[in-house]
């Protein structure tokens, strides 16, 4: 058994969760890493027997079999265009891009080269979501009609990172449109949304939200519920659940501990993970090692793939739609 | 202490309810049951030493205190008139109408005439929905900034009383439009609902819906989401959660028995209570007593009233609107 | 279906939670009331339509089928001898006596005269144990092999009720002593036992104890721990579990309520039962159901007989026994 | 900051657990690994970079700051007498010695040299169990009265296993003798238990048990439960609950994921973790890195020492001797 060569592009905080996790695989090996700021792509690559490069270097370079896109945003689009170019194997984080315009044409130019690209919907791995897929396929519950969201950030992101983040819709809602078509294994024909600025008032000034409210409404006749806030102060909390007419199925908040107090008429017991990181980490190496079964040439259903990105942004810029507008709007299908 | 003189009308399955909580309550006395079919009765009347009568001597007897509507929905509007003309304290059970106008013209004739009233909003009294209102009030959480409510019934009513129910969100969501104003103690501004037949498909031709979900948009600025289910097949379930800036708090749940079975890699409890009025019995007692509790002198705050009926018969008629037409609809404010 | 006319010797706390179980039961009349307070006998008689007699009235009254001695412990011994001879049916407060010899002498006397007794044991049949029972009986779990169980009080009685109750065995830990057996189906045959006056010193001088804790080994191999406190300052805590082979069957601690406040980094919910009486409530009608069932002729394997009364006693023997030398202690078998 | 050089002795399954915990530990180095199997050794060492090398140059090489001790337990109490003469710390899996005499000369002889040993009791360092550890000291719940632990593993080691363990009270419930220490803070004085052969009887040949229930009594007046069983068939359970006069504090059964079928009258959850090293695996590298602080100069003031590892087996042969002649034993206080 070969390994497979990374270089990793981007060495910050998501790079290097990535670098660790290529690290602790036994069929990847961590190769080469690239950032704009050459210091810290040399810091990481050294922890990890690395070298750093450019990111011209790592992509054109022979001794590389795959890259893991988690740079800015802004310079998903290019590196994923160059590395398909270039015969890559490609673990792109999300999203492709924030325009779905720009994010559909890179889609139209990767998608012919056939090299294998998995978008950053690491949340599809996370393990109790994964139950709920396995259990939803094999038709326990039967036919959902029926789903309810929560995604619900512990803390305010900064204000300079909400300016360039797209909105609640297209950076946290994204992924739980993917996993809304995930579970479902259908598609969102209608979206209808409310929000409203109550946490911070400034992102207004952008037209942006912190807690928001959706209905969607599925293909298939299933109908889908989803809030969503940016800060709790309780720590950070993400649920899912499906009714169907044999039952219900929960991913339900998760907490920290097994410990209970007993005191006066009062039942104490840890609360939520604190933040969005500690809840989710498990769920960035089991999608790193999805993606590299499936390169090993197994068959793996559950990959999001360049589609599975793009379908989610449709979601996205639907629902900001239907913000903005107060009306019921129906998302726009992709050929 | 004297106790207060109840006539009950109606005698069918919530009149057997209420009958037995006026036997119960040690300040009031069921002296009369009065009944379309007059040997049911006298079957009822028989078990608790009270008199059948018709309902126009039950209304007109100087030794009846209070009357307890409790007969079929298209007779609570001409009762409610008659027994506040006849100055007797009323507890009608909801609605008032399920026309919402011919509801607005008894409102304002009962209302001017002073006599005590309350509407069976029996929800408001569960223990765990009281304890919510005590500790929102308390400001425990906050401003209110988002609101879930789930109710699911567990099975499918009959097709014949789905035919005359008004539907289900004048029949069945209902109770939760009240809760949400009753908790919030806002009013509601907007809603937006989508619904399908999915569970009974020969309800779609009278026009209603048996699984829905709503948004709804608080004066305030809280955002509130619900869903409606007229069958679950596995118990009845409700569940009230509100967000505030200083945490959330839950009235879940509620399972019956406290017996768990861990085996293999499993661990199995009693599931839901079996259906709506296993887990919602509780209440109505609790609202008896509230209500006798303020004929009695004591302010009672959470009492719903005739204005309250009315409300939340305004926001059905706003959803059922939304549900037919895919758009959002403002509430009609009362005057 | 004629009804089983009750006489209620003791009109105490629990002689009123009878009364009302009696009134409530459609196979069952109150219809005579003895204390040794007649004026107590009378209130509570009035009540419910019954006649406040003396004991010897009730006993030998034709008008009786059955007695429920719920009269002072020192008086259980002789209403049951008095009882049995006129041939009425018996439910019998715990215990017999506190005396094991003279209840053994009880239960010889009374067992000849075939007269339907049951012994106070409610807690045989609180849904959730009861539940435990039946999964055990259809094998569930298999062979069992081991038991928790846990009684804890919340509230330290009076010393005067201390002084004269026979100790922490006989009154507070012989309700586990039969569900041990009740459940396991099976007898112990050694016990071995840690005690001391931790939250009340007082009761050492009357060789008391108000936390404990037991070893017992059962016939058939299985081992069980019971632990049992006076005060727990937070609630009554009542749970028992047993391991077998094929898993685990919990009846757990109940709380009140279905409300979570998650806030910072905790999760409260209401806390245990406020007492004894609010977690076994149900137990005391549902004993009384079946022992009415039983009259009626049905077959009610659960029905605490004297021989049962007798062999908990006897348990707590041992227990009070290995309290007070520090050794294991055998079980002395009932001919 | 100087890293701290590693050798680590023993490169079975635990020492490849404390390997990765080395390597991952920022102030660690895995420098070398002895093995008696050389081979396996080599392969550890080259998963890490380290070097494979035989014991005795481990122990005496310069380059050594500290040794761990993974290796069979009756080469644990050469290989601790010989790394502390070298003045190496230590880190030693437990038990020193099985035999308590041999266990107290070798502490007898180690102490005096004064270098940092710490002993393998890493579930002092679970989170759930550390937070117990905390709020006890902070007095949240009082002055503990009652304590009681479960443990029960989920599969029966093989027969050839159990015949050197040391038996179940030396193998398996010493880490619970060390925990009761540890959170109460108090010595043991007494101990009863009670325990049989129900899984495996071809165990009780050499005297062994399978399942067992203790009762201890601690110097302070508290008293305390275990109970220990070899399979459970359904998933390793460790648990701890101490009553105090104002509450219980309880570290519980730890779950697998956060899925719930809700399904007819049931409620379906993932069960207990496999195994125990899946539960308690986070305690290994949590004791690690207490060591490492405190090989730093911090105050760590949980760290189990050589007098713990003493006395948690002094409790252990009262057990056992409990075991074999059905009589309350005095634990021999240690000089």
């Amino acid at each position: 058994m070969t390994c497979i060569r990374f270089a990793l592009l981007g060495s910050g905080f998501i790079g290097q969760v990535h670098a660790a996790s290529l690290a602790r695989h036994e069929r990847t090996v961590l190769s080469m890493v690239a950032d704009a700021d050459p210091e810290r792509a040399k810091a990481l690559a050294s922890r990890y027997g690395a070298r750093a490069v450019t990111v011209a270097e790592a992509i054109s370079s022979d001794a590389i079999d795959a890259v893991l896109i988690a740079s800015s945003t802004p310079s998903h689009a290019a590196l994923l265009e160059a590395a398909a170019r270039a015969g890559k194997a490609i673990y792109c984080e999300k999203p492709i891009d924030l325009s779905l315009a720009r994010a559909r044409e890179v889609v139209e130019k990767v998608l012919p080269l056939g090299v294998p690209v998995t978008v950053g919907f690491n949340r599809r791995f996370d393990a109790s979501h994964q139950q709920l897929r396995r259990e939803i396929e094999a038709g326990v519950i039967g036919k959902i009609e029926l789903v309810q969201m929560v995604c619900r950030a512990s803390v305010m992101p900064p204000l300079e990172y909400l300016r360039s983040s797209g909105g609640q819709m297209r950076d946290q809602a994204i992924h739980f449109f993917d996993l809304l078509r995930f579970l479902t294994g259908d598609e969102v024909t209608t979206v209808a949304a409310m929000g409203d600025a109550l946490a911070l008032a400034e992102i207004a000034e952008f037209d942006d939200v912190d807690t928001s409210i959706l209905m969607l409404r599925m293909r298939g006749g299933a109908l889908a519920q989803l809030d969503n806030t940016r800060r709790t102060g309780h720590g950070y909390d993400e649920r899912i659940s499906l009714l169907g007419p044999d039952g219900v199925l929960e991913s339900g908040s998760q907490t920290t501990r097994g410990v209970t107090l007993w005191q006066g008429e009062r039942r104490i017991q840890p609360g939520l993970y604190p933040d969005w990181f500690s809840r989710v980490e498990g769920s960035y190496y089991a999608h790193l090692d999805a993606f590299v079964r499936s390169l090993g040439g197994e068959e793996v259903a559950d990959l999001p793939g360049l589609l599975d990105g793009l379908r989610a942004q449709a979601i996205a810029e639907a629902a900001v739609l239907s913000l903005q507008q107060g009306q019921f709007v129906s998302v726009e299908p992709l050929a």
